[in-house]
């Protein structure tokens, strides 16, 4: 008689949870309906009674806690509290050997110059277009010869004892491609792998279109990684667009949110530093960004203005679209500092809306 | 053996519920405790079995669509796509029958001047202090002359033919006091009613500390209204700071969200603008803001620049700190727009985040 969408199931078994409060209509429609009954049991639970859940509606004052699910956990305390970080605005060309060694170069100078954590530019050995994607792409897991940029990145945190947040390269797995950022320890290991989980498809007509997944392959897990400075969570570029992303990794007790990225000669002037500035005003913790230099002879004109943005959403430091090394200092100890000022964690409306991080929730560690 | 906090135990149905996924630890503990079986079965669910749990474990790759929950919703056709809004940044004094007399004048003024929805100040009738609030507090819904503040804005829009979103006055309601926002039809009626819902408790040592909790109760719900110019969502000051909330009225629709607000001398450069365009560029919408006018002289000095945004996160019209009617032209036809061009709605992860509408979800109107 009635039928019903995957997701309205999906929302009748969440509202019995989340709420305990089924509506009469409702009410009425479970009563009626033997198949959505059945619909509904399929997921290993069953309805007592339409009776009892009529009985069971209470209303839950929910805590600020609630607000996020799992409820957050706070940040861990870090190995260093200050250290240097550097943001290496590189110059990218379509020489990748010319790219790696360029890159090596630079990163061996901002480590000269005191940084503990090194962040490169979104898509650094290549340009950015897809056709340039399945050229310079690298088979990251096979590593070594297989590929040259990630071997570097792992040598030089090694030898020069630093965390580096590698960027981003096109990487190749079996068929697919993605755009993927590498986080190395100081022992050279690598730490964590993000695949871009958010593609950049728009289209402002006359002013900029781009479809990666016309080549790309989107991640499928958020990326957070604890490191001798401190918990990470990555994204990448058009990532910063999504604020779900950014809250989930405060939940999960970042210190810091690396970003690589490229915004353009349109959404770079709109929306690179505002996002940035966003992210660390409404998560009260650092947002570190890095873009390769303009290059204006290229099909895709990148902005520059790599970034560093403290907890109360405060440009500490930044740079125009050449190239650049930008080298700022990160005290962690500002961002319970901020939180104690403005107490967003215990005044968050749980009762009224739920961020729930669905792979967190899903896995051993938050049982 | 085992114990669980009632958080744990939330945790656990709505992990059974979204994710239908659970982690052999979790099992392991099912299997074990009858307590722990019979406190999740206590919402009107019951367990079928361990082992059909154990084979209920599916992973779904969630839709874009399934990252707010309920489903957002497309705002609605609105009954004008294009008018004037004015701002009354007015200059409050602490003489409650002079502030509505001149509100009155700078409302009949914006109109004159063709605005079709005007935006009053947060308390705009009162002093702001926590002093001021129980003295200068009406009874909203017993009205007349007991609310002189809402009788003259009911009085003007009915007579003007304009949309009115009152600002905010301070309402007693039995023995609570609430920092409250009326909206007023075009018709005279008294639309909707926002209570404050985030109260503004904020300590920066030396520079900002107050505490709205000593004498105001927080609202209890969202608060979108349909009007004569859009569907409008409604926040007070402190609100903008939660996204989730502008989240879940973009999810219900709204076109404008309107946050009368008195950010102060340093909060207002730190976070009053960042807010604003971060709402609007995220949730691709409009987002008015109403400030006071700064007086030096007052215990609470207010930031002023109220400030239209639009769906871009872009400055449409502002102004400085003294009294000033900042009018602009609201064009809807603009969301759509930098919705196809940023298409989000369609971006999102829904298989790795979830915002939960609450109220939403547990309402009639979602079934």
């Amino acid at each position: 008689m009635l039928s019903y969408s995957s997701a309205q199931i999906r929302t009748l078994r969440l509202r019995s949870s989340v709420s305990r409060s089924l509506s009469p209509k409702i009410r009425s429609y479970l009563s009626k309906d033997s198949t959505l009954r059945a619909r509904i049991t399929s997921c290993g639970f069953t309805l007592t009674s339409i009776g009892s859940i009529s009985s069971a509606t209470t209303t839950t004052m929910a805590s600020a806690e609630e607000a996020r699910m799992p409820p957050a956990i706070p940040p861990p305390t870090p190995p260093v509290t200050k250290f240097k970080i550097a943001l290496c605005q590189l110059a990218v060309t379509t020489d990748k050997e010319k790219n790696i060694a360029h890159a090596r170069q630079i990163i061996e100078s901002a480590a000269a110059k005191g940084a503990k954590l090194i962040l490169l530019p979104e898509i650094w050995n290549s340009p950015y277009s897809n056709d340039s994607f399945p050229i310079y792409a690298e088979d990251i897991d096979t590593g070594g010869d297989a590929s040259p940029s990630t071997a570097m990145l792992s040598e030089l945190s090694r030898s020069l004892k630093i965390t580096i947040v590698g960027g981003s390269i096109p990487e190749r797995s079996g068929d697919r491609l993605y755009n993927t950022c590498c986080v190395f320890d100081t022992d050279g290991t690598l730490k964590a792998k993000h695949r871009k989980i958010h593609l950049f498809d728009i289209d402002i007509p006359g002013k900029m279109t781009f479809k990666e997944s016309k080549t790309l392959t989107a991640g499928e897990t958020p990326t957070i990684v604890d490191t001798d400075v401190g918990r990470i969570g990555i994204g990448i570029c058009y990532d910063i667009r999504f604020q779900e992303l950014a809250a989930i990794y405060a939940a999960r007790g970042a210190h810091l949110l690396c970003y690589p990225g490229a915004f353009n000669m349109t959404t770079g002037p709109l929306h690179w530093e505002l996002l940035q500035r966003a992210r660390a005003a409404d998560c009260q913790l650092y947002v570190a960004t890095c873009s390769p230099a303009r290059d204006t002879g290229s099909s895709y004109v990148a902005w520059g203005h790599s970034t560093l943005v403290g907890p109360f959403g405060e440009v500490l430091a930044t740079t125009e679209h050449d190239e650049a090394i930008v080298i700022s200092e990160i005290d962690y100890s500002l961002i319970e500092q901020r939180r104690t000022y403005l107490p967003f964690q215990t005044q968050r409306r749980g009762d009224l809306y739920q961020l729930v991080d669905v792979q967190r929730l899903g896995s051993t560690k938050s049982g």
